[in-house]
């Protein structure tokens, strides 16, 4: 890695997930020369590709392709690598050789933030799923016991995006950031995502929203924004 | 105001809370240029100042007296301006006029952030009622049909120091801000409130375990610290 | 009151909430032959006027005018009865006199629900004031003693509409009201309040948020919704 | 299933939870053509049964039969159809074959809603591990790619009956259920469990308190009542 | 004041109310030599006494009057002094003189602990009220600035009562009193409130439930409990 | 177990936890005659040894053996037993194994309270595990259906002691114990867990802060503090 290099990592449940909840800041900080990595945990294929599996003579394998095919367009679109790890969804399951992958994979990207789902989703199990293992390798990966050969990490903020129906989830979001720049981008990214066209409209307007109060919280111009809760606390020398 | 000059408004119930809790931060943006200025709406004159009362022959304008000089001394050493508006203590009582005062304060200010106790405290009732005031000053200096030919204010953040006992306070640090730099300031700062002795290494131990806490949620060196809560969500456009 | 009407009240702190938070609601009800009371406890004339003060030459009285006939405007358009008890705005301040005035308004309507504001919201405190004094005449009218000469009302529902920013008011849809029949006629009502015409394509996509989330709670056709927190339990004899 | 024929799910962790907690909404429903379908994850074999352990001679599989058949009895009485699934109890643990099962008995039941323990029980931990699995199960049940030969499931409501110590739990009643005119089937129910005798008095208690504070939040006559707290908001058009 | 005798306040917001909600804790402790104190702030004449008013020719003076006998005669069962501050009730105000009196209650009595109402409840505004006054009286009278000819009180706890619907109000106990060596005691007070005899069984129901949990929470036999949450952590050498 | 003992119980993640959190509640018990088990569930070998793995050569088992050499040492200062079960950890596995030998632990050791930690905490996901699974066991231990040959356990109260950064693990103290008279005991039990000397200081600072807390809620003196939740409510029969 160079070390002029900064890197984020985004743990996305499904494949799509990364797109609706984070597809903005993905492409801003893109832009400013992060290099982010997207681990979707699954393809959504069980349980996020309605559409999908409406075709007729559709299979299991053929609608990872799909989803695969959709995700890694949206990636490109947005400016970041993205990763398939093929777990199962509808129920997600994940066992211990999945949090160790994470936990090197943070040990490798060493990156400035993480995000990731909400802690709670009455609607969706594997969305909290994600968040608990993208936490828990995050901490093996702090812990110098394990393969005391890699360095650690030290303690990079993690950020929960927006769950489908936030009051629900207990999620409030602490950060509104201005997407304003990289709308564009995130719209079309939003639009490779061709087995969810109902979600298109849905998450334009949560962009739309979110911009509105960014700029009401503020004294910026925002267009649009996407909101982050914290779940550690900010560390700054500076409250200006 | 001259366009340069950056500002900050600190609401402090009693003439003391403000160094305990406050001092770093104010200490820093001082030093950065920020114009910080500090309203105490009361000495704490009847509540926070058993020391004094325990001096033979004390009256209320005598420990007034004392305590505002205590006050002004410290408001010194960490680079601020300070008012005192005598509104009286434990009860804490707020008339509109002192609700119009403060938002005409705002709007003369036009701070960048503003810094006040927490929202409870079942140990205090005249910290809560003073960072409600805060506020509510605030939404009127919003208000275009309050004094409309001044100039309505934007959208200050507002921050919760942290109380005595933050847990029974239901009060969570979002911030730890790193006050390493100007600690020794804050030290002197806190040695100047000579009626309230027994609370120096009371906070100094604070600042010590907040800081150890900031350095432990980043990869910063830290010494000291001073925890905030967030009123508002954060608008920002980076969150490396 | 003639046995075949029923009734329903709405406590609005200004005049213009009534229709972005629960004109679908009013609308719906009328349309059912509900007799649907609006009390509009001020004009909003100082705090959600910006645009009116922007005008040259603009007054309290005139600003005040303005709104009123928007107000009725919108009422009329919802089929709906409007108050206007100018008790001014930001702050708002509430006497006994008003407390009174609503609790005999209540005893006069015999309402089958009430519609108010959250009981919590940082950007505007004339909001939980009005929701505090929807519940504070409701029990006060509950009360014998309170003109024993007229008869005391049961105990009608409390519904909390939905705040501009929900989850930093913790407010939480309990309710998630079908409006699609009368969603034309809301948008016409909002379409009225000409001072405020920033709001209008924010509260026409918090609608079809609402309504997706409706959609996706049951198995109805929703196309517009609107979001209620109740304060009281559900009394029922049914689950299905 | 026939076209005319409603149905409604409890998911009971062990074999007496239904009585106690539920018989007054299982008996209401019933009586008004539901088909209820009880799941008994367990016989609450070992830690719900201490009278039966007291007697001489006891072994599991007998203190499951006679569990079995009080169980049934009170099934009986209340109208409803029950299955035992013997998974075991404190500890329970549920496997994925118990969570498909469950998702298959969604689907071929198609309840209009879900009735089960609440999400936290610090004396219990069985119970909201059933209730775990009854939403997972139901997750489950609504994605399309779930045994896709099979129709998927809408979105049927799900309420938490009451804990025993309700506040502890975090539960609080959403709805207050009126079960007067099957409240006499209900302690018939009751009193079929023989094996916990000592609860007969404090759930009747339980009933006519809940009895009380319906009719104390309505305008119904009520005598017996049970608690709801609801996972998901209601969906509704009608208020009133 | 002897300096053997130990003493305790309670702050009671209508005449009836420490019956229901403390008669056992106030028995148990004067029973032990503790002289306890119950400051009844109305008589809850407008607002609890609906039996009262449904006589022919009621005056609110009359019912003052009954409400003073029957409250009385409750006291003098349970082994307490009682008195009546006549604030009025539904909605019950109280001013800076009432808040200074109770203040100096507190340091005339010098309370071992204080009982009163819960911080929340819907249902009824002025118990919260009640709440608000125990605490803020008992700062005041900790404040050296008070009345410095007086003695400060130290930090009695505070402990608030059982609310007739616990889960709304927010309410949790943190202690499960056993009151069954008093309980005969209490249920005689019950019945000394002629005018809310709707209440009686209610609230015996209620001090069954709280024995059967204290029972469950420990080794104790216990048959009758009330239930208090703790405002202040408990200061102890003790955990066995 | 001799009838005249009385025991308790701590169930600690990694071997030096019980020392920073709970090493008060263990002497001060010891001293008075409690016999003491702690259960290490591990040695937090990787962890939480830092420190020692920066030393040259060092293997898993080496640094396990010198956690286990501190930890031993401290609980003979302490006055305890100590056990070392070797789970592992970071992350930390819990099989069902583990849980029915704690649920024996229990029935072995009869005790009157039990030590662990809080429910969350987002720094350590071994810390709210081992919380789990010491609630897990206390459960099944009270199961007569759970080896039905050994008497079951009664309901000892289980108290949270304090995790490191208390307001993001939503943990607030119940009870401030002091523990002025053990604190020379308990420090120097800190300065034997050599490899984490980064703590020693800090948790000193925990005990002062802890202790200026006890003495302001209470009239006792107190120099040094712990501080613990409570799971459940303390059944008593006195409030004084």
């Amino acid at each position: 890695m160079a070390a002029s290099s900064r890197t984020a990592l985004v743990v996305s449940a499904h494949s799509a997930d990364f797109v609706w909840r984070a597809g903005g800041a993905i492409a801003l900080h893109a832009r400013r020369g992060y290099r982010v990595t997207i681990v979707c945990l699954s393809y959504g294929e069980r349980g996020e590709s309605a559409k999908l599996w409406r075709r007729p003579g559709m299979t299991l394998d053929a609608i990872k392709q799909a989803r695969k095919a959709e995700a890694e367009k949206a990636a490109a679109i947005l400016g970041a690598a993205v990763e398939f790890w093929d777990v199962g969804d509808y129920p997600m399951r994940i066992g211990d050789e999945t949090v160790f992958r994470l936990a090197d994979t943070y040990r490798a990207l060493r990156p400035e933030f993480v995000l990731t789902h909400s802690l709670k989703d009455p609607y969706n199990f594997d969305h909290p799923l994600a968040a608990h293992v993208a936490q828990e390798a995050r901490i093996v990966a702090q812990a110098h016991g394990h393969r005391p050969e890699v360095p650690v990490i030290g303690a990079p903020p993690v950020y929960f995006f927006e769950p489908h129906q936030t009051e629900q989830c207990e999620w409030r979001p602490d950060i509104l950031l201005d997407i304003s720049e990289v709308w564009e981008q995130k719209r079309r990214a939003i639009e490779a995502m061709e087995g969810q066209e109902h979600l298109w409209e849905y998450y334009t307007r949560v962009a739309l929203q979110r911009g509105v109060q960014a700029a009401r919280n503020s004294d910026r111009k925002v267009t649009h924004g996407e909101g982050y809760a914290r779940l550690f606390p900010q560390v700054t020398d500076a409250l200006g």
